[in-house]
């Protein structure tokens, strides 16, 4: 049976849980974003996503948005407070942050991380079909890292968002 | 009642979610790390991960630890290709990647993304009560990027990971 402890002998691997760390969840990754509505289209109409929260900033200059895979929106509180606790509570956001009057830059604004200086390498959606998600990509003219067919590793694919950041695609099984 | 049009206002934002994108799951984020071992230490002991899956590549000289918060050890098949496809079909999964040899290296290896070139922020974890979290990590030790007590937002707090990457912490209802 796996437990907890499989992994106890790599080295740093804490032997149990600390139960002073029951109920952490791991809610979201924050990147920063050039354009909204390239991005929000992205996420939204290519992936899936629902935008569930946005929180401008107007003396700061800049906006928040949350992101999440909801399956059941009526899920989804509406009073506002039960609601943030809500988006609070899930695994899987992805949050963006928008500083405004980037989207009128010329090129790319920021750094997808995977060339010097490296550190964030990517996110990645697990889709039921890896091959059919691929072409339906294609269909709909999303840039490719890397293609199922490039490289030895045909079970993984890489698209890019609008700002060039890197999405892993995988799905949970072997391909046939 | 909220629904998946609440934001269809918003530039970008698809009215209704594609179909083919049914079963999609914002799986994971991949982070670089220079050392696994204090990485390890940091995610599973101070966070409370697990530590799901880990993969060599000794050929390439790279390893990848995937790290969950599992709240019931025994809901994880033990059998490898069931347990791949729990695994890559969990929301929240955080990968790390580390490249053989860096461990040795002087200083910082990664870049985080908040200073120039910027691009990835931070990850987020939600905890039931961020007060005695944020009181329990300076017990231990952990350096903060941003006390509950700095600046205007009391309610966030910002540590930092053994690579300098910022990880929030938030609970998900308003502080008393």
């Amino acid at each position: 049976m796996a437990n907890t402890t499989e992994f106890s002998d790599v080295p740093g691997v804490a032997a149990t849980r600390d139960a002073e760390t029951h109920g952490f969840v791991f809610n979201h990754t924050m990147l920063r974003i050039k354009d909204p509505k390239a991005s929000l289209d992205f996420y939204t109409r290519v992936l899936g996503f629902t935008l569930v929260r946005k929180n401008d900033f107007a003396d700061a200059k800049f906006s928040l948005y949350f992101l999440a895979m909801v399956d059941d929106a009526g899920a989804i509180p509406s009073e506002p407070r039960a609601r943030k606790a809500w988006i609070a509570s899930q695994p899987g956001v992805l949050e963006l942050t928008h500083n405004h009057g980037t989207e009128a830059e010329e090129g790319a604004v920021y750094h997808d991380g995977n060339s010097d200086p490296r550190g964030f390498g990517h996110i990645c959606i697990t889709v039921p079909d890896v091959v059919a998600a691929c072409a339906r990509f294609e269909a709909l003219g999303v840039p490719f890292q890397k293609r199922l067919s490039d490289g030895r590793m045909r079970e993984i694919a890489f698209i890019k968002d609008p700002d060039g950041y890197w999405v892993e695609i995988i799905q949970p099984t072997p391909l046939d």
